[in-house]
């Protein structure tokens, strides 16, 4: 399963050459601010296949969707691509159900591969696989092309999240009648992003899909709901958890490469501890490129060996840490730096030099996203965060953003569509059949629903994991937590197709 | 307040005149089909004032309303008028309630004046009061007038019930942060379109607003949920079940009046009968006349005199039948029914010939609506229906649609958005706290909810009651059974408002 990351407007001044109508792009040198938020989908989701061989079997579709679902304008028609399997489902006698992953911003065949989970448990339910792609992502390009949909906020201003979940309404209801599938109950799933998609298609799509299976998923990660330090307390709080001076080095590290910098040939210096391919032009380059690597980490701070994102040794940010801190005494804090760092980049040993561009800030949908209805403020605390301080600033984010997009970002409208402060108290009488999933190591579970709402909407809390790690495919190397983790989430599913069979059959023999 | 009524294609033929960029507005002579679906909102809703002197004391204000809530595309802003009274609201130290009347498809003056209702009981409550008009209608018109923004398909095409409710959703959120009333509960009031957009909001952004009173609210009317002859079968039974005569007078006169047209000066024969103004041109016209006046009277069959499109009597509809039937025996039927519909038409005596061309069905907003997801099929059985018989054909409504109005309709649309078949079923374990209230003479009870869902999705239904009579003001001819649903309607709001101060109180003190 995939990640997800905002972007806040300092990261998109450091990307945005991949897009045409872009007007200036900020050198990084003008930038005085923190920009670490990673951005891992960015590039990652939307140019990187499966590395490994796809177990899982099914079929590629293509839906002719409709580009604007909320109004009536005279707009073209897209094809939305959908993965679809349905070797295990039991058939619309039984009523057997399907299962519907709610795409998220990347290509849906890498979520496919990444989403063993329900692949694995579809036998046992005898359902049906659907695995839709979000509009502006992968091969669901409206106007034709990539770069047709991406060419300027006008042709992107139909990528939005309602949209993306008015098409999977209408695509499954449109499957269902065509396969005469209209009493199979849906269950949706989704990580990340993903993860907020499935849980609002069930609160605002409730005759759609019987319940939901979000997995890390931020949907209070908004205007003045959590606080802005969350994101990064977290990952701050992963490392200090695996070392505290592995924390202190990292939070000094700021300074040092600033002072470093400031030296005559400090940067040509800087260069060569951290063996850049490419001469540093800023010590901000650096700092971004090393601030983006512990986030990612914390995300993919899996118990087993991994290749998520990276090659990943079991327990990354331990290993990181350890790299950290064992050295002789007088060893440089930037040279434990990079020893720890190099895990992250270069855990195969395969890596020369480090090309600071290939970090994947590339701009991207989600860049869109986040300079439109998903803005997600963050900031750095100077005391509990081991990152650079910073404040988040929505007058300058906004400001980039429509310098960057022609667009103004709406930062209060997703909690007026969705529900912000006010959601749980909600969800206590309206709406049901959810299980918020978070693992407490990934830095997005600040964000997301961490208590019970009500008996139905429940949270499932690891304390030892990260970025939806219960949606990925089981290994051998499954700690007994996931194990029951997962056997825990079955067994509500189950509840929710069996109630929803009774409800089915009482309503037959009224 | 006021009933709604949907236009079909058929009925979209007669009117159009309005529309600068209708192509050929087909003749009524091309036309075989039934048309007579009442349409008064077009005209009465949008061109009249109210009548009496309104006692309702507010202020008007407008808001800068986002044209398109689902996309990003660079558009004007638009200001929308909302009445708003804060005479008996106690103000958010109290976090005293606000009661908010879901604007339908006319001018928010004439809806105010009509829901006497919610004047009425505010004080009690000690309530907010707040009646936002519905974009493009009223003053509230985008690009800055009613003829730009019903200029074409372009201009028209974020008419949309979506839409309407994100106004409401983003104008309440303004709102209640400018009052620091965020703790204030809202409650949702709303009377056939208006009470379909309070139910769906109360389902859509339950964080938004703790429950709604949806009167004559037929959020099931839509394609392939209820049967089609419905509403012009409940027409027909309120006029049969005051006299069976009557209702077969009214049966047998389409063919009598066919044939008197067939006749040579028949259509003059049919103008003097009917004391029309102008020489009749067919015998359609004639028919599209009585039809309306027939729909129009089940829905404001209340039980004392009235004068909400036409001054009536009480019980208007055993009047019409006293009236058709009370004759000399050779009396002809096409006399029988002038001198009935007289009583709809000319109840003050004050007319002298009646002009067709007067009856309210002009091209309107709704029209638009009703074009593109307001798609209501209806039928006129030859059985069970005293109306001509006719199918409705969905190629032909669609056809005229796009000849009208070069839009398609997206006739399955409302079911995905907003539920349809499922929606009873999904309702059960999602959302809470609606009132659907309706009087079974009311011809649009038959598409709305008349059995209680859950504990506190219920059903309030009288055999007595027209299109919405529970939201007008009170009247000293009120029978036992309407103030009793008040009584009832009130206690469950006082319930849903008392329930969130406990839920309030309880996170508060936790």
């Amino acid at each position: 399963m995939v990640g997800f990351i905002s972007s806040t407007a300092n990261e998109l001044l450091t990307g945005g050459s991949n897009l045409k109508f872009l007007k200036i792009a900020a050198s990084a040198a003008e930038l005085s601010s923190f920009k670490s938020n990673p951005s891992f989908l960015g590039k990652f989701a939307e140019l990187n296949k499966p590395k490994t061989q796809n177990t899982f079997r099914y079929d590629t579709e293509y839906y002719t969707q409709t580009l604007d679902h909320f109004s009536f304008s005279d707009l073209p028609t897209f094809q939305q691509r959908y993965l679809i399997s349905t070797d295990h489902w039991q058939g619309p006698e039984k009523m057997s159900p399907i299962f519907f992953y709610c795409g998220n911003e990347g290509d849906i065949e890498w979520f496919a591969a990444n989403t063993g989970f329900v692949w694995e448990i579809a036998p046992q339910f005898g359902a049906m696989v659907v695995f839709p792609e979000h509009r502006y992502y992968g091969k669901s390009m409206p106007y034709g092309s990539r770069e047709k949909a991406y060419g300027n906020a006008a042709s992107l201003s139909y990528l939005t999240a309602e949209q993306a979940l008015a098409d999977f309404a209408v695509l499954l209801t449109d499957l269902k009648q065509n396969l005469s599938a209209e009493a199979c109950p849906v269950v949706l799933f989704g990580g990340s992003y993903g993860g907020m998609l499935a849980a609002w298609m069930r609160l605002k799509y409730p005759h759609i899909a019987i319940g939901a299976l979000a997995s890390s998923a931020p949907i209070l990660q908004f205007e003045n709901i959590v606080p802005p330090e969350t994101f990064y307390d977290i990952v701050s709080n992963d490392f200090r958890r695996e070392s505290v001076s592995c924390f202190d080095y990292i939070k000094k590290s700021w300074e040092a490469i600033e002072a470093e910098g400031r030296k005559a040939n400090g940067l040509l210096h800087l260069t060569k501890i951290f063996h850049l391919c490419e001469n540093l032009n800023s010590t901000q380059d650096l700092s971004d490129w090393l601030s983006s690597a512990y986030s990612y980490l914390a995300m993919v701070d899996y118990p087993y060996p991994s290749d998520f994102l990276m090659p990943l040794p079991a327990n990354p940010i331990k290993e990181v840490c350890r790299k950290i801190d064992n050295h002789p005494r007088e060893t440089s804090v930037l040279e434990r730096i990079f020893s720890g760092v190099s895990i992250y980049y270069n855990f195969t040993g395969a890596v020369d030099c480090f090309d600071l561009g290939d970090d994947p800030h590339g701009m991207s949908g989600w860049d869109w996203q986040a300079c439109t209805e998903m803005v997600m403020p963050m900031s750095s605390s100077q005391y509990t965060s081991m990152f650079p301080a910073y404040d988040f600033n929505y007058s300058s984010y906004q400001e980039e953003c429509f310098k960057d997009y022609d667009v103004k970002p709406r930062p209060r409208w997703i909690n007026t569509q969705f529900g912000g402060h006010d959601l749980k108290t909600a969800l206590k009488t309206s709406g049901s059949n959810i299980i918020f999933s978070n693992g407490l190591l990934d830095p997005w579970s600040g964000g997301s629903v961490l208590q019970n709402v009500s008996e139905t909407i429940v949270a499932v809390v690891t304390k030892q994991g990260a970025h939806h790690i219960d949606l990925r495919a089981a290994t051998n190397d499954d700690p007994d937590w996931l194990l029951e983790q997962r056997t825990l989430e079955i067994k509500l599913i189950k509840e929710w197709i069996d109630s929803y069979y009774q409800e089915k059959t009482a309503s037959v023999s009224m």
